[in-house]
């Protein structure tokens, strides 16, 4: 037994049609981005910041959205899920391309509605806001003022280290959650809230804990053009980076898991 | 496989009276309101905002109430849950209003009880203690002074907007953890709780957070002749149309989904 | 069905020997109210009142405990819980007078460790370490002074409330995650621990959360000659009188739901 | 049935290789101990010390963990586990000490990549970070400007019991969510979260919570010659000695029970 079939596959489990599986990770990310946007700005803006709620907001977010969309798309909502899921075959890779498209327009749609809401005055511009929400290190972190002050900075090195750890986490988390077909198992909805709760815990000192590409780029193309300090998209290539290494990192233990057990298998039958 | 059959009709469970069972949706819904009202009162006024703590108190006690009700009632404690558990035929349209009424004695029974326990005096008035428990928006916002300091304003629309996703985000999530009958699934309580702390987390720093139209509607009917800024009766509406919209779209889309997977079923057969 | 008999009775389980069960009912009764100490007192002198983290905190070490001990003595840890266990023939009289002496010589060695560690000086004399710790209302409220110069008090009613819904949400929730029996349901720790969560949550901000007359008492025995305020033995029959109170309600509903179950099984049959 | 025994044996489960069980403890004592230091420098630098935070993002990262590599090595991740994990037949002992040395390594590894990325100044210089991340009590402690103000300390003795009890309340949970042969239980990922929570809400106050010994393991190490008030290294057996023994006393009080159940089988039969 080995990591990776540690369930059997269902023999002829019915699948929701392509459309129904994207519509469920558009409207998750959507949601789980529209949620997150809103509570790193109007929550940190009136009442301080507050790391235990930011962690246990996002925390239960992804696990309400994966409790309510299980079973529809798999409940993937982030491209380091997705891609860990083609690598190591729990996901088609044409429905896994499929799915971080609708990822991807459930994010901007996230982003597009929040921009929309957003309140505004000539003493609290967008970019007062934005720079709330958005993620990003040296200069374009929320605590650069402070750190500059102190002589230090967040090196983009810094950036990488942590986005890529915990992008380790919740795809490891996921990928020992869902069986060989990509069906959840019986925890999935807890063990992906813990898992994005321990990320964002550990990133949001840091990068304001991205955790997911799909957080940063839907706030990003919204604020590129709205004189932030640093244009927040010039830093995404972080968050996707780290991401697809993280996914690929842990496919890759998984597979090289496979391969000795399937040897070790053969050598005693 | 839809989202509506994923767990199948139990063929004769034994159901509780309709007394036995409003008489639970009593008594949740008043524990749950009043303990929210305690806890936005006092917690807030002598230990300062803290976003976490409501979040959290908000999630846990009503994930209680649904481990101890759940195999009465359903423990559905929300007009929105219920309206869409008529709406796809989980509850019986007769139960669902009784279920409805019982609901709502249970909130203003909260609203009673805890406006006869509020202490006040001169310098500390009953609208000052109302003031931090009432849900609301614009000139009925707990950051209407801040705001307005600011030159920002929350409208009308981006009080239903985040009301309306705070309801969706339960609403669903109450109906992935009912069966076809309205029995609640193993996870029910773990499900309920998380939906509703996320719903929290997100609605709160905007709406104070109703996310159940049962939270505002106890305290504004004791609140609207006690001369607070804006008598949360004139609001309150908001809260009920975000809520039975959010009912009515989670409802439509399960429907549909039904629908879909019927014709597809069909085809193959 | 009704809430009494939601589990089958397991024919002929081995029960520990009752030397076992008291040994699990101190050293849980012990580490609980230990901890909840330590919390309440340097967490919050140094730290501030943290209301997420006193309700977190209370929550997952009774749930830890009730892990931990639940297969031996089914954790009740609690005189209201097993009194309700008794009144509805879940524990034995005996067993139950056994259970609650053992909890109480729990609490009152918590006590005594707490006060032995307890560092103290001058500046810092034991009584105001002891006065964040106890639980109390009035003139033994922490916040008394608070209330005063706002011309507020809390009153006997009002804790006698507060404590007595607490009680309601443990003594509930432990009736609904155990058998007829006494043994553990599968979901018992989790319910506990979200339902002394909530009560903790509820009540902290006006008695302190004793929740369970434990919790009071232990620290109260130690307190009493230490000259604070007010000698909290002297309000310490609050905290039981609203637990028993709550335990022969939860009991008295259960039963009544159960005859009435046996009187419409019958005329069914 | 007793404490020990309350799962069967799996009569012939197939066990990953020592050398994939070695690399699983290592890889999550890394990413732990990894996470928790980036949250008490960096979250508490900027944000303030919030308990809630801490004993939170502790307990998911914990549970995280434990989810990811319980079925690969039992995700013991602590030497007081796996010491009472030998000494109670659940681990075999060559196992155990190759699995300490593993984890060992991985709490090292995490304390070279966080200074390795730790960001320092002529202002903020290393000592000033690591301060905020060693464990210690009396002139380590890092109240101890603070305490000395109030003519107080925090004594060896109290950092001992304090460590102690948080020791127990982990390796206690730990043995009850595994099975005979080290095999986790169902509910392995949730109760290590709720122990791990527990143990560090109570314990941050006095020594910055250790629980496990490789925590302050990791750090001072590479703490130890920068000219800190104590040097870490000092302190450190405290941490060692509190878990071995708390790994003793839990192991004993099993085999006891074990005994005496055998004992009283035998009687019966």
């Amino acid at each position: 037994m080995t990591a990776v079939d540690n369930e059997t596959l269902a023999p002829t489990r019915r699948q929701h049609s392509i459309w129904s599986r994207m519509c469920a990770e558009f409207a998750g990310s959507l949601l789980i981005c529209f949620s997150i946007y809103i509570m790193c700005s109007f929550g940190s803006a009136f009442y301080n910041v507050n790391l235990a709620y930011i962690a246990l907001g996002t925390g239960v977010v992804y696990a309400a959205m994966t409790a309510i969309f299980a079973k529809v798309s798999g409940a993937q909502f982030n491209p380091a899920i997705t891609v860990a899921a083609m690598l190591t075959s729990k996901t088609r890779v044409i429905d896994g391309v499929l799915y971080i498209i609708a990822q991807l327009l459930g994010a901007v749609a996230a982003g597009a509605l929040f921009l929309f809401l957003l309140p505004s005055s000539e003493s609290v511009p967008v970019s007062q806001w934005l720079s709330l929400v958005v993620n990003g290190y040296d200069e374009g972190s929320s605590l650069y003022a402070t750190l500059t002050q102190m002589g230090l900075t967040y090196s983009v090195a810094m950036a990488i280290v942590i986005e890529l750890i915990a992008s380790i986490i919740v795809v490891a988390a996921a990928m020992q959650s869902m069986k060989r077909d990509g069906a959840p198992t019986r925890q999935h909805t807890l063990i992906m809230g813990l898992a994005y709760a321990a990320a964002t815990a550990m990133a949001y000192p840091v990068t304001g804990a991205a955790v997911n590409p799909l957080r940063p780029t839907g706030i990003a193309v919204f604020a590129s053009n709205k004189s932030l300090t640093v244009n927040p998209l010039s830093q995404l290539w972080v968050f996707w980076v780290s991401a697809i290494l993280a996914a690929a990192l842990v496919a890759l233990v998984m597979i090289v898991a496979q391969l000795l057990s399937n040897r070790s298998a053969g050598k005693d039958g």
